[in-house]
């Protein structure tokens, strides 16, 4: 069965350069993660495969849910368990189609229009926002605010994983608006103990369900 | 049946700008090109999608084989032909259990080494070279020169396509050697008239066989 986890962390080597991504996925899931998911836009499809393929060991290993951001080329060689995309990544119902019915699909959404894309294309839960102001992601569109993400997460068929700027000071207020569960780069990623943010995180969702 | 092209161009946007992948591709394929190879390193994966798509209807109408390089991800949304894939790329073995033993799938090598591992993966043709030092590829390997190429066309298995510095000067040289084909970027995309730079190609290859 597939099951869609409420704490997401997207290992990130660009933002700072202490951790690998797989030293980031052992101490975010050491610390509650219960997804990981690996987004990297630099290098060969082999280097990409090699990294996914060693973080899916970890996750499979520890019990976490591995999901690669936008290459499906890289999903399937690393047997991922799922793959998340945006709205300018691979077309969901193809993605469906070469993954099968059991592995996890994410759509990336900001807007009721790209929610509607998403569940037309079948996905299982939706990424959605940014909720708040994020420099983790070049590309993100206007902040959704806590008004929205309520009205999204009341309306929306599938779970909503919160997504933008959210970290230890807003992820109450975050699940409290009825997100399904959370995904965070920089909080985690970029603090001296990456276990010790994710534990932090882990605490606040699991107070408000 | 899978025929594999003697005239592949592969259509650039980075050397030159004046013409556009469909563009080139028309004109190449109105030259006398049999194959179109896409390689694009930028950009979304669903504009690498909508690039290969337009290309792979072009090739469709005009009737050249389109194979899209490295990402086997847009090769299968834009359902190419097939695909070329370099050492550093997605590996092979997978690649022919998800496109099936009707698409082409090439393999780069410029040792014997790599010959090797492209035939235990399974090409159906080995892109070698670089055979003259070129400009067109940031990390080619060293030039092999034109009696390692005679050596390697005479004891491969599968067709050898010549891809490295080739142009409308040496082409015949390279033929002779012994190549099944030639793959060529700048000395057509960015001559004045890439039909006409193909069409010289074209009358070379015929006249060599």
């Amino acid at each position: 069965m597939k099951r869609i986890g409420k704490l997401h962390v997207l290992t990130d080597t660009v933002l700072q350069s202490r951790f690998s991504h797989t030293e980031l996925a052992k101490q975010a899931i050491s610390g509650g993660a219960d997804t990981i998911q690996f987004r990297q836009k630099n290098g060969s499809t082999k280097e990409l495969i090699e990294i996914a393929t060693e973080i899916k060991r970890i996750c499979s290993e520890m019990g976490a849910a591995f999901i690669v951001n936008d290459r499906i080329d890289v999903a399937i060689a690393s047997e991922a368990d799922g793959i998340h995309l945006g709205q300018e990544d691979f077309p969901l119902p193809l993605a469906r189609k070469l993954l099968g019915k059991n592995r996890i699909i994410g759509g990336s959404a900001g807007t009721p229009e790209e929610i509607e894309i998403c569940l037309r294309g079948g996905v299982d839960y939706i990424g959605f926002g940014p909720v708040y102001a994020t420099g983790s992601k070049d590309d993100a569109g206007p902040a959704t605010g806590i008004d929205f993400l309520k009205r999204i997460a009341q309306t929306t068929a599938v779970p909503v994983i919160a997504i933008g700027g959210i970290d230890q000071t807003n992820a109450a207020r975050v699940m409290s608006a009825g997100a399904h569960g959370i995904a965070v780069i920089s909080c985690v990623c970029c603090r001296d103990n990456p276990a010790n943010a994710a534990r932090e995180l882990n605490d606040i969702i699991n107070a408000s369900s």
